[in-house]
């Protein structure tokens, strides 16, 4: 056991960019974050960790079943924005986690941090929003846990969900397994849980409201797998939901996980009126903004199209299309087109665009 | 979806005593933690919520597989205390909660909330001590999640621990079955985690150091198991571990779910010198101060001498003892006999005894 007059013998095995102290960009999706699992998380535990190529949700044995499972903290400031809250946010986004895995979720917890001295109304809002979530997507909240902080220590309630799903036989979908020639395929347009955070954290307007995104994928993904010959996915390599760090940060990570390049057709990505004005108002690109109610799947081309027809007859797919393809050149690295036929390297942020997203 | 626009829909359906606001006790593993629990989150999440006696983990079939799922944020102060620090508090209370259905665990989830200009070398300490307690635990740290909050709105970190773990065919363990005539067993003395907690933050020491008894106690549940006839617990009703809310709280939680009695030998708990002399000075019942390394069980008499024998044959339970019988008469509650022969009601605190002791 640790011993509190031990003498300190941690020391990070390689420098995190000559940081000593955690900066908002670790929390970020980015490279931050990485580079801190990396460097930090993974050698720390040691034998313990499951180092692997980074995942929404691990995959395990149990007994005879196959187990997704995953966790996510819930910081969102506000907690009330345009289309949502933080009580659907967080059902949704582990439930998507899940689904990126292909799994179909069978439980989540829910982990509250409350601050003293929050409204038991705002605590029962959430918990209301948290319940209708879980309904629409078909999971059950079984276990929670409750701690309360003093007042100052938490900005009104953080929540976290783990969650566990089945993830059925012969549903492969990994990271690191997209090939070249591959088609990227897209749910739908990006950019809108982002805008709707920021919208109403600085009292912005951007032509009409953007309301956030957030919903469950399970269905839509369902839908894909059953599309595919033998109906368990089979030429669906991989599944992404892009939330912080955007469609850029996805993709950019696929294509280092699988060693492949993506050429993006970037005026193929739906960008709405009112996300691409709020992103040119504020300097930012759509591609990095979070999104909590999409996917991207990298996919054989011999079974795209089919992919794409049953995800389009899904109310979560209806704009589905297809944005690039994986080449072999370039691996590890995310090529764009423009609309203007120039091209650019779309990397993924640094750090974190919008602090406080998810 | 909820509508930021919407009327506010949520009514607490029973007064939380007249509360309006989250106060330290919501948090406390007491009354009003209970009266969270049932009267905002199980009316709030509807039909989605799990509704059931209070376990450590929720058990579900997970195609033929028996899962134990559970979750706990750890927010304790200070994150390093004599014995450990809260990276290996986290391992070991949510491996015991598994442990508390009878589970092996088979992996952890690890959820950082980071507050900005933590030192890393602070989250590296923590996290090397979860990596060494998982290793102790026999269980892998397989999915995370790391968040960034600005400097002030978390007190260094916080991190949530969820788990899952696999229960044998014929484990039955569960909170509402004990039994008139059963024995109640204590696996060890009780009091330290909390003791150790308050040392340092009060800056007193009491006599000898006390050390928080942090530890895993799967095997130890696995060896009363194999102890049974069968091998898998026939004859053990129940089990909790005291943590928050203290030996209290966990016989009268016992006692209200399963609408039985309590008689406890108040002299037959171990309670370390250092211990007793710490709650003397500060005013407190040893009874109601957490633990982080033992469990109390509901034991049918013809089988706890063989139980107590194999506790005592496990390093974590050599001063197992039976502390008091359940009875047909005050269901509901714990009633004490003192070292003096005089009887009084044993009560679970109302609210937070020590906050921020996990």
């Amino acid at each position: 056991m640790a011993d509190i007059l031990e003498p300190l013998t941690w020391t990070c095995p390689v420098p995190l960019r000559d940081q000593e102290r955690v900066v908002m960009g670790h929390g970020g999706g980015g490279k931050l974050s990485s580079e801190l699992i990396e460097h930090l998380f993974l050698p720390a535990f040691g034998s313990q960790a499951l180092a692997a190529a980074p995942r929404d949700s691990a995959v395990l044995d149990a007994g005879s079943t196959r187990l997704a499972f995953t966790t996510d903290s819930y910081v969102v400031q506000p907690l009330f924005f345009p289309g949502g809250c933080i009580g659907d946010l967080a059902v949704n986004g582990t439930v998507n986690d899940l689904a990126m895995s292909g799994a179909v979720p069978l439980a989540l917890s829910t982990g509250f941090i409350l601050e003293e001295g929050l409204q038991l109304e705002v605590l029962g809002r959430v918990a209301e929003a948290m319940g209708r979530a879980a309904k629409r997507a078909g999971v059950r909240l079984v276990t929670g846990d409750t701690k309360v902080v003093g007042h100052g220590s938490a900005d009104g309630l953080y929540v976290n969900t783990s969650g566990v799903g089945i993830v059925a036989a012969g549903v492969e979908l990994s990271p690191d397994a997209a090939r070249p020639g591959d088609r990227v395929v897209l749910s739908g347009p990006i950019g809108e849980h982002g805008v709707a955070i920021m919208s109403v954290r600085e009292g912005v307007e951007f032509g009409t409201r953007v309301d956030s995104d957030s919903a469950p994928l399970t269905e839509l993904v369902l839908a894909m797998l059953a599309a595919c010959p033998g109906g368990t996915g089979a030429g669906i390599r991989a599944m992404r939901d892009p939330t912080r760090g955007g469609l850029a940060g996805s993709l950019c990570e696929i294509a280092e996980a699988s060693g492949v390049g993506v050429r993006l057709d970037e005026a193929a990505v739906p960008v709405p009126d009112a996300v691409e004005a709020a992103c040119a108002f504020l300097g930012l690109d759509p591609l990095h903004v979070a999104n909590e109610g999409k996917l991207v799947a990298f996919v054989d081309p011999t079974v795209v199209g089919d992919v794409v027809a049953a995800m389009r007859a899904n109310e979560l797919g209806r704009q589905a299309c297809v944005i690039g393809t994986v080449t072999d050149e370039h691996p590890g690295m995310v090529v764009g087109r423009t609309a203007f036929g120039a091209t650019r390297v779309i990397d993924r942020p640094l750090g974190e665009q919008l602090p406080r997203i998810c």
